[in-house]
């Protein structure tokens, strides 16, 4: 038997699956249509027949599978396997999607949310290697967070821990679609600081982004950072704005779960190290005297494969702790 | 042998000292004079005499100790059971406390930092019965906190989380001691809430606080909630300061490590309901709408025992887990 692990990455419009081997290295790796629209039996079939294709072609059998790793968004009731509903996949409403997988591929099924995965996929083989203790935030349309405190993922006393976009900054500050004010989300994901830009020149402040708002009719956090690089001022104002409300965020971490390392995922941290370096520089100007903090902020090093890493790595874990179903 | 365990709670004016027995029920308990300016030699023979006397006291012996569990303020690492250095105890400096007071008793020593220990006791047998996720802070002077994840206190990378006092909740508010701004010990602590008040009254506000200010030269958290209760206006604005902090810092730790309960304890939960109330409606005021919401949050039952019920209560929890040393 050759000790393998299938990582698969639900997402609205994709589904990636990938193979490991006990050393969580890839073996091989695909990518399917998620195709929700024709319901959970379909799309479940869809996966595991790719599963099977996966393990056929890399001359492998359903036997050497140990475990089966899965990260979808949420809600759901990880613990149990069941998918409660998805904003993505109308049609998956209390889908027991464990069960259906384990049935169909023979080996247990551990799940857990999109972002928890990714962050245990950097905890294990990325960014937060080396270390117990890490937070993990993914800067896209929202802000997605995870925990690792002593090694081992927070999941909360309704499995909702982490939802680090909704901690409030500012309170009284600017609506976040969660029904909040002030959160961090509301500020610096991706989304937010570019409608933050956007916001700013309609009450005219001066910017080369304004030609591109009048040119495309939007601004995206891409347009921000372009802009920065050339010089602009309010690219500079906005970038700041991110920047800090994410410091801020990171030194509440600090003084909750003490993480050794934070680290930055999702789509804007392309915008490299102009981002990074000014959520240093907030960082080290807010950050209490009392003793010298040596918290590591960093980037995210396994990009889009996180998922299926973080799932098959997370199987593989649990599996180490005896806690496979 | 009567399975007893001892919780000791170290402060920089008293140390408690009491035996309980393998249902954490409260044998017998004493307090001496902490003495800290004798020096360690001195305080810690002086703690393990005491504990020797309360056992003969209660016909046991000190073969009937299975551990034994302390509280300090910080810093310290505690893992190593070595106080490094105390605000309250200046020559404490790099004090091998564990292996000390292991010498002079024989039992396996747990030690931890003062408010772990009393969140551990709420956890244990106070007002975090029953669950296995919780937030404390305590309401003194500063406010400390603990936190207890999925039936485990989170210690931390460097064994400094839950420094709760110090998330920021206003940035670039209010100075607080510990060079940060805006963090909510700066706003809801007991001290941050009466100088909340003095200030307010030397900026010319209204109120019969200005009655007690100028007799006394100083005012408490304690005049505030009396005069609260006698319906200042200005006395109502302070408390609902303090809420409002308190109830942000709430909602942040529900979407951080969403515990099920929130215990806050110290020595201004005694201004009661008129507190509790008001943060619980602030809290309802900024949750999130994506899901309700049902953490309890409620203040701590068991007053001022709760450090060495916690110690003892942290002591057997480290037996029953097989990691006493």
């Amino acid at each position: 038997m050759k000790e393998t692990y299938v990582g698969i990455d639900v997402g609205g419009t994709n589904i990636k699956i990938g193979l490991f081997d006990s050393k969580l290295k890839l073996i091989c790796k695909t990518s399917i249509t998620t195709d929700a629209d024709m319901g959970p039996d379909i799309v479940i079939n869809n996966m595991a027949r790719t599963v099977k294709q996966l393990i056929t072609e890399a001359g492998l059998s359903l036997q050497d599978v140990v475990a089966i790793g899965i990260g979808t968004p949420g809600p759901a009731k990880y613990s149990e396997g069941i998918i409660i509903r998805s904003t993505n996949m109308p049609k998956f409403k209390n889908v027991p999607i464990s069960r259906m997988l384990n049935e169909k591929l023979g080996a247990p099924v551990v799940f857990d949310n999109d972002a928890n995965v990714a962050c245990w996929g950097e905890y294990a083989v990325g960014a937060g290697q080396g270390v117990k203790d890490i937070v993990f935030f993914t800067l896209g349309t929202g802000i997605g967070g995870g925990i690792v405190s002593n090694g081992e993922l927070v999941h909360g006393c309704d499995e909702n821990a982490a939802e680090l976009g909704h901690t409030i900054i500012y309170p009284d500050g600017r609506k976040c679609n969660c029904g909040q004010k002030g959160c961090v989300e509301a500020y610096a994901s991706a989304d937010s600081t570019a409608r933050r830009a956007t916001e700013a020149l309609e009450a005219g402040a001066k910017s080369s982004l304004k030609k591109v708002l009048d040119e495309k009719g939007k601004i995206t956090s891409k347009d921000v950072y372009k802009h920065l690089a050339a010089g602009d001022k309010l690219a500079k104002e906005i970038t700041d704005g991110t920047a800090k409300a994410l410091a801020i965020t990171c030194i509440n971490m600090l003084h909750t779960t003490e993480p050794k390392r934070i680290v930055f995922a999702g789509g804007m941290i392309a915008a490299g190290d102009v981002l990074l370096n000014r959520i240093k520089d907030f960082f080290n100007e807010h950050i209490w005297t009392l003793k010298k903090e040596a918290v590591e902020i960093c980037f995210a090093t396994l990009g889009e494969d996180a998922g299926i890493i973080g799932a098959a790595a997370l199987a593989q874990h649990t599996k180490q702790q005896g806690k496979l179903k």
